[in-house]
């Protein structure tokens, strides 16, 4: 098959691009590395160099065998991705290009400004680029469960029957997250189920917890091939924060009660779940929602994991609750289905104490490139630290 | 009050600054006139010829005593809106400033894209504005009633109460627009409720069905204080191209079946109603959603109004099915909650024969005027006629 892949560059797109590369489909990656600029800008590097996208498809193919296209550009400007979208004629779309960093949302005007927009028109353009020019393709999009909040009720796969005063109806299940971030991945939802019943486009909408892991088939190749690791407070993930906390010796830091569960996966897992729904697509008309996680943790859970595999290996971690930067509840009901993915075949790799002690063994050998000034949050859920400046951005 | 009225030159703009003008709070009203633009580039012009914003704002003076503050720009340039805001410091917002077409939405990409980043970028800039320079200020939002959708439940006043497997949650009631532009006022109310949760905003959002009616205490003083009156497909309402098609001897077109339910209201009732959230605002940390309509009508119930008010006035009006433009039910169930403006004093003016046979006189003085090229639709909900044409779109 033909597959594009929108924000190639990222933590889940450059896997994702070597493993349909590998599984001999014809794969096109797309970046205007948005994720690096800001990173840059915010003092919040990935802990390995990951080289630019088309030296990975470089080293990939020569490593490898399997020939990846890279194309540098903006999916949030039309033309652009009108233009690849004709040239390619893809069969599938695998769309990541949005801004992804909560934290960063939350910044001040601009940086809200610039998520909502980016996100908003890459998604609103790649509508459009398939009903223009590749009607038949199936856009496989990147959700995320921080759609659904923490609600007091079960979440199930994207919608919900509703019984109201004696009468009934099915509705894409309510919706209210955490983040601007979040939010704008709501406003998605909300644009594809419009343009897929009134045009009968064919979409897949993956609600996604957050994922953990370095080692892929293709990553494992060769450390120039690793994904971006993050453990900084803007693109960095809570496991990722607490393995390196662990190995710097620095406490392990838990937001608040640290009693927030949010179901996660493993990066192998996310490569599985996107494979499954490329090769067994939505039907047209069809607004396919999956649930994609394959465990729950509550944050104090995963910090005693990460301390009880750092001891093992000899890591010292302390835990220390911190004041929750966040918005959120610290304590809440938690009961979301994830069935819909097991039924297309996924097999979960779960989070064992081996897969934790591979990561840290792999973080440890990069010891000497954590900045634990990056670590801390610099960004609070308050009213916006930078809401005062907000006059001199870009509009 | 300080009063801020975004889009004070559209419909229901230019009624309401001269409303709260006549109750002697302090009026800015600001508009970029792209209603007339879009209405000039697809030929869609008013029946009765509108001064201009600051025209209309003297004409009102001299004929009122009272004055009203006039500011000719873009609120999805957020420089512009902050520093109205930040030199006005306005009490209350009233914002009506988006692209209110559903037809236009729907036409193709370019339009569609702007529709999504106007309405999108006024909402957000309304709040940054707010919470950077008047964090009290109360937000009066208009949506509409479209963002309901159709749905086979009762549809309550913005929230619903969900009961689900033994557990229970208050939630946003589920939304489903039937147009681009509806859809968008879904995405605003998502945005309002993210940002009024996070940072305690105040913000009253009125879902408005449509307002039929020309007749205002202000309008009234001088024809040339008369709201727009469109009756072409793209701006016009139903009520609206009935009304006209009566005076001009056409048959009134009903688009499919015409059991299409929808609750109206007299533009009389949308100005009370919007002073009365401003003059009871809602608290901090509120998003409280009013269903802002007085009576329901189908298609076909308002086709027979129109022609029998009509035929008692010498107009001999013919009802004509066509096939419809759109894609929407048509026939369904619909019974929405209209409680909440009523609670806080709401009078409703009824669409009574007498108020039908008003404008039907009003009308006939503009008869001559009619152009009966811009009734027909010229906009389907099919897959968009222009979207081969898409790629000379500017982004």
């Amino acid at each position: 098959m033909r597959i594009l892949i929108l924000g190639g560059d990222g933590y889940l797109g450059w896997p994702t691009v070597m493993h349909f590369a590998a599984r001999r489909h014809e794969v096109l990656a797309v970046d205007n590395y948005l994720r690096r600029t800001i990173a840059q800008q915010t003092r919040s590097e990935a802990l390995m160099a990951n080289p630019n996208l088309n030296t990975r498809a470089e080293l990939f193919a020569a490593a490898s065998g399997h020939d990846i296209q890279v194309e540098i550009g903006d999916c949030a400007d039309f033309r652009f991705l009108e233009d690849i979208v004709a040239r390619f004629s893809p069969e599938a779309i695998i769309h990541y290009a949005e801004q992804p960093s909560a934290p960063y949302s939350m910044m001040g005007f601009a940086e809200a400004q610039r998520t909502l927009n980016n996100n908003l028109n890459a998604t609103f353009n790649v509508i459009w680029a398939v009903l223009t020019r590749a009607p038949q393709c199936h856009i496989v999009k990147l959700g995320t469960m921080g759609e659904y909040g923490t609600p007091n009720i079960d979440i199930e796969e994207g919608w919900i029957q509703i019984e109201h005063k004696g009468r009934k109806d099915k509705f894409l299940y309510p919706r209210q997250a955490g983040s601007l971030y979040h939010t704008t991945k709501v406003l998605d939802t909300d644009l594809l189920w419009f343009y897929v019943r009134t045009y009968g486009i064919r979409v897949t909408d993956l609600m996604q917890g957050p994922v953990y892991g370095l080692s892929t088939e293709g990553a494992d190749l060769d450390d120039r091939l690793l994904p971006n690791f993050h453990y900084d407070d803007i693109f960095g993930t809570l496991v990722n924060r607490f393995l390196v906390q662990a190995v710097a010796g620095i406490p392990l830091t838990v937001y608040g009660k640290g009693g927030q569960v949010r179901g996660y996966l493993n990066l192998k897992d996310t490569l599985q779940c996107v494979t499954l729904a490329v090769e067994k697509p939505a039907a047209s008309g069809e607004l396919r929602i999956l649930n994609q996680f394959t465990e729950l943790f509550s944050v104090n859970q995963l910090a005693e994991r990460v301390q009880h595999v750092g001891s093992q290996m000899g890591f010292d971690a302390q835990v220390r609750a911190i004041e929750n930067p966040r918005k959120e509840k610290e304590e809440h009901y938690y009961n979301p289905v994830h069935q819909g993915l097991l039924e297309l075949g996924l097999q979960p790799h779960y989070m064992t104490d081996e897969v934790l002690a591979k990561m840290l063994a792999q973080v440890a050998r990069y010891k000497d490139r954590i900045d634990s000034a990056k670590i801390m949050p610099r960004v609070r859920w308050a009213v916006p630290a930078k809401a005062a400046s907000a006059s001199g951005a870009k509009d």
